[in-house]
């Protein structure tokens, strides 16, 4: 089967890994489109593809697939402008937080496709590893999107547009805020002179746990311990940093709710 | 030199750890205490020592390290009740939370050996890679359990009391607190027909990025990039829940504070 070609629309961080996945994986990038042309023109560039634009009425009108990978704001935007004219052509939207019927009247095969991961730029990660979470406006598009997922990796999900959304805040308790509590345990080693080195193996193994187990088995600390004199000690030395303070306190009174129940 | 003999106090989960760890160290474990004599004898069968009690008044009085590897409450109550003879013996606590000197009055010398990881029943750690926390009352208690402890792990720091609670309260924000964070991501997920499994990629990125550049150059999200409207409609999501509602805000509020300044 010929692999479809797509337009790349996006140059920030999804955009740029998912066209590099793509390019790796021998598809044919038409164009990249950009609200900044000099973002269009470097992303373009960097995956062999040398076309590209900031206007949407130059988009190449003959792609396979055209990839929305754009921040929330852009996508609800930019969808409006789209009209795709052929009836094998198909729309999607990278988004974790937007229903797939926003597409609805931009082309008549429209979809999902999620990559859920944290990306940084210049930190490579291996896309094979990648969920990739596909929704469908019907069985063709669903069998396409599936086939170009699967060639990128090895985690296929369907999820439709409500599951998204509970997953792109589950990804956002799992990745955003335990990134915060590490930024918080670096900053009070960092006021005691305490290298944050120190920490990197038991954040390691804290995320390993559960690859193993459910995180509720392996809960563990004084908040579910309920040892009341170790939480006071440690608010009490919290106090000259309220927020973490009133972090502390939220957090360990749940954690401890749910083990005395 | 001649290994230190241990009398080693306790039989949860750092003393189970750190007793296997002494024994294949070449470590002579003369004596288990714990207070529940099941445990005592089950922990010194384990680790070949198969000599135990669970009477203060009959502890060994004849070892080098005496080690307490208690809970803070036990650890309290027991340093009152031990009083060791000889000049050469050191008494030491693994605590993270309790100053060195509630050992002053059990010993002519004595320190703190904090083992800093999270430790779980059936769950194999490698030891080698745990950062021993280092404390002592004088010169050659510290050379003696820097030592032992080097022969132990390749990740060795000598760590006061002050510090050594900012470091415990660090490693609550970054072990427990972050395994709560997947808690609840897990519970969003079960509620809406999603495995688990498919954070499974995004929780082990998010550490391993943090092993490479600070976790403040590491940060994104809606609440990173103030974007209002994926908040509301998050919160709005969790309305039904409002013990998550109430940590998405207010960690939301704290990550959008820190970046908008």
């Amino acid at each position: 089967m010929k692999k479809p070609e797509i337009v790349l629309l996006g140059s920030g961080h999804v955009a740029t890994h998912l066209g590099h996945a793509l390019m790796e994986n021998g598809n044919k990038i038409c164009q990249v489109f950009s609200r900044n042309i000099l973002h269009a023109q470097a992303l373009s560039n960097q995956i062999m593809c040398h076309k590209y634009t900031d206007k949407i009425q130059d988009l190449y009108d003959d792609a396979d697939v055209y990839i929305l990978a754009l921040s929330d704001d852009a996508l609800l935007d930019v969808s409006k402008k789209i009209s795709l004219k052929k009836s094998n052509q198909i729309i999607v939207h990278t988004s974790g937080s937007i229903p797939m019927t926003v597409l609805e009247n931009s082309a008549a095969n429209y979809g999902v496709f999620y990559p859920l991961q944290t990306f940084t730029k210049n930190r490579k990660v291996d896309f094979d590893q990648i969920p990739i979470c596909i929704e469908s406006s019907n069985e063709w598009v669903l069998q396409t999107l599936l086939d170009m997922a699967s060639e990128l990796s090895s985690k296929v999900y369907q999820i439709q547009s409500e599951q998204r959304l509970a997953l792109h805040i589950s990804a956002i308790f799992a990745n955003n805020f335990s990134n915060y509590m590490y930024q918080i345990a670096e900053k009070i080693l960092h006021a005691h002179d305490i290298p944050f080195e120190i920490l990197k193996p038991l954040i390691r193994e804290t995320a390993e746990k559960v690859m193993e187990g459910s995180p509720a088995e392996m809960q563990t600390g004084p908040a579910k311990r309920g040892d009341v004199l170790t939480i006071e000690k440690h608010t009490a030395f919290l106090s000259s940093s309220p927020t973490y303070k009133e972090i502390y306190q939220l957090i360990s009174t749940n954690i401890h709710n749910q083990y005395s129940k």
